[in-house]
């Protein structure tokens, strides 16, 4: 029942890459407004913005093992992503096991749970989306699986997914689907760009995205 | 049922300046303790203290077309803000529409939902005091209204109050109130001063207050 | 019913300065996973790390008189801590309450409830650990106690017991225990920093710890 | 600041007992699809379902003092609607008010805070929906205001708006529009029941309401 | 990308109602103690107890189109499993739904979201496990999908999937391992016959399951 | 660390059956408004209202072994009392567990997380107040103690405190206190009477409490 998965799939470095500038509300958008885990994650300090291969760890609450079985899956590139069994908010991770994650090459971690030492995690530049911080510390008793498919913050995530966070949070692009993403999300960047310098001079979205008439059938009534 | 309402009062210039240096604790004692909405809606940046007239929105969850509406009816200096009609974290706004809104002379955004493109928001300089962070977009499927009276996290508001706001949350001041409220509050800035330097020379509030009397007599005990 | 306690015990300066020095994470380790206050208690802002004897308050819900009260309870190094006696997230402590506690030398405050004027208080430098940050004034009509024993966010807390403080949260160290807590926290960093030396070239904490034998014998399958 | 409003509007007895009659989930959608308070209030039996008029009370946290205010404000067929003014779970409301308010005719008690003796207010059969179950007691000690417009769970209700609430939550009716919601209300009870006969025999929405042309126009796809 | 598949297989019905019988908690520790959807999902009345296919819906926050869709596809012995594409407490389905899905032979509804007209569903004898109860109603504007892969709290949930909930909350097991699960969960409810006769004449536990030894190689100490 | 304190003082059987009859909301008050565990406790079925002494339970997260541990220490009349060392909703307890508890003469369970099989719990009358349901089972990996002091639900509790627990919650009465807590419940049940009867004909709290006085030097004004 608690099995390490060794062998994952990733996407190539360079879709990685585009979607790690695209950012989340473009992958988001890009992919049809899915993906995005719960708005619960938040960045442990502003400015973070990466995209790398899920390695995926299903770990029991309050039970922080898996995470050193799971550094040693890691390649250069990789996120790690923790989903506990059921709620908890303990510190799972803190500067001990960043630095080793640093040493495989890690970008960073996503944890539906709890981190700690969170001054030197900001001063080592290892970005972490928990959904709290907390000292509370955890134990090495119970088994869990890592690169197995999970459920984290309310998505469905298998091993090799592509995860992209930054300040606005997390979004997961399916492995399969990551080429096309990227593609779709560097027109709409494009596009952006074009419509931000036309509301920057006072052109109405109203105008520029023709919407009254659509406003006026269903109904809407200046007074 | 969904209307816009093109013409609302404002405060006078000088009166919503005067609230803006103010800030929100005192704005909010000088007017009795009351108009502080939930203690849920954060700023996305620290720093920010601003004050302005509110053009507010009525929109359904996870729509956000009538903000589109509601750029059209900015005038400079003015706040934008939303309720949603039933609870919801996505992300309404991001940073094309508040490169609209800032052509406006739109000074921040409050919201009892999410917004998204916080670190293009943080760098244009447009605050928001917001429920949620979430890169969760929106549709453009559904009407609501510009400028009706609207509840706004445990607050009623109607379109020109002036609401303040900075790193404490944010307060509403009905805007026939407006210019009392200045008044009480700028004597209150004025008091606090004084008490201010004698409290740092060690003086107790204890004995500047008079207090101890009137704790005997509810039944103070020292052991 | 309504007590002050003015003479409580507190623990050498020093051993309260080893612990501060320790952090947060590494003395609830070092103490045995214990005394870690719930993780909605976060600092108003990021980087302060404290530890100090604590002057406890036991207030009604909207009503911080006592805090004035507690005041004149302090001795230089103090922190106050804060228990309502049920829910409440109004702003029981701003910028004047710091100014005085500042004079006394207090070195922060602990509370579970919430705190405005966030802004001067960063500027003073002065720390708070709160539940929540709210505008929300409070009331000075009942009493409550100081220097009683409480339970805030969960922890059960004595005046005199040694609170340490820092960005991943608050922990209380029971006096008795303090001087031999700090000399557990001091072995645990000496330790850590071998290890960290060590998981920084890249060895795993699977080997490190030795923990493959273990995994294996729980059953633990690599595919 | 503190003040009773002792004269107060209320709609005809017929239109009241029509409204209880239809339900708050008809009356919500009479109304179109507004007024519900939050999901968060709870009757703490099942079965009740009141309607009657709204004397309002502004209430600090953890003071209940306005509620025997209140009480003598009571009319026949009134129910009472609290609002502290931050957010409390206090119970504020026992067996002793109710037996109070019922000898005045009260028909129930809407409360976004606390109450207590449910077992007794269940024997009793005085219904009350409410944020928490709490025994937790309140002070009287502080004013606050009656039949004043308040902010209850989301929604202002005045003095005299009609309240409508049954095991499906609250919903506030405004008092110049009770009339005719209620004739929208009765229409829509009548629509209701010809299409539960047809969708009981098995015809599905899909054609009842003659939506497979707009979803096929949408896009939707069976595979 | 909104889809509606309309042929899904199916676990044979004497499977899934010896699931329905060895209720919640065993099959979830009969499946090696995974599958439970968060507890936050609640029954609308207690004492029901069934287990059916997962018909799965994919729906817009406060959108409820697609149960109508849904409903199309259910055949007897389906259970719906609606799960909103960001958090919702809406009330997505009533009386008139419910009349619609039982003639069609559907069981009872899951739901992350709100629900309302509890009353009326609970005299038909309807089933349902939500979020919230709540009267607000929805719009019909935008698509979603059926029989989808969807992830309801917290669940990884595919179309077919047997559907297990009673009092204790919901369990999903995996189509291809729903015969496994129910003999496992077969030979557990003889076991724990056997155990609980003689856990009823005061046998304790500590003996019954020989944990004296593995505690005291852990170190509990009694003093 | 790990200790299983087996000799526990207890309050005289006559004290604990009058604290039972008089229930939680006057135990609460007859001690001076405090005790109340958390409103988040919830009993799992209504109508059951009991007291008992304390047999306390600090436990991990997820693990339930001391449960077992726990149940050897009871004696007829006892209440388990259990707080996870972090917080943690998974179904620490059900029927089986019941069964012995209640072979041992326990009188009910009060736990900060959760619990499951609660049909079959309220079958067999053995009353739970918890902050869950939920079928999420746990481990038994690692130690806690039991009859050491806890904080549960925020009171801090020894064991042999007396639990009371009815509809309304569940308040602690320490056992140092309980007898002269009983003597003013019982006083205050009999004002209570004389009360409820005036009430109940139409004389008002205004009166019968003589607070007119005071609500008008504090300043109300009726209007």
């Amino acid at each position: 029942m608690s099995v390490v998965v060794q062998s994952i799939p990733r996407a190539p470095r360079a879709v990685i890459e585009g979607l790690a500038r695209a950012g989340v509300a473009t992958v988001h958008e890009a992919q049809g407004r899915k993906g995005c885990l719960h708005s619960t994650l938040r960045p442990i300090y502003a400015g973070a913005q990466i995209a790398g291969s899920a390695v995926t760890i299903s770990a029991p609450p309050g039970d922080n093992w898996m995470l050193h079985v799971a550094i040693e899956q890691l390649q250069a590139g990789d996120i790690l992503v923790l989903a506990p069994t059921s709620p908890c908010d303990n510190g799972y991770f803190g500067d001990l096991l960043a630095t080793s994650a640093m040493a495989r090459g890690c970008r960073g971690l996503v944890i539906e749970a709890g981190v700690r030492d969170v001054r030197d995690l900001t001063a080592l530049g290892f970005p972490v989306w928990s959904r709290a911080i907390s000292a509370q510390g955890t134990v090495k008793q119970t088994l869990g699986s890592v690169n197995v498919p999970i459920v984290c913050a309310g998505q469905a995530i298998a091993a090799g997914d592509v995860i992209v966070a930054d300040d606005d949070g997390v979004v997961v692009v399916r492995l399969d689907e990551a080429e096309a993403v990227l593609a779709a999300a560097n027109s709409r960047l494009a596009a952006e760009e074009a419509k931000r310098a036309k509301l920057a001079t006072g052109v109405l979205g109203l105008d520029l995205y023709d919407m009254r008439p659509a406003l006026a059938a269903k109904g809407l009534t200046y007074v």
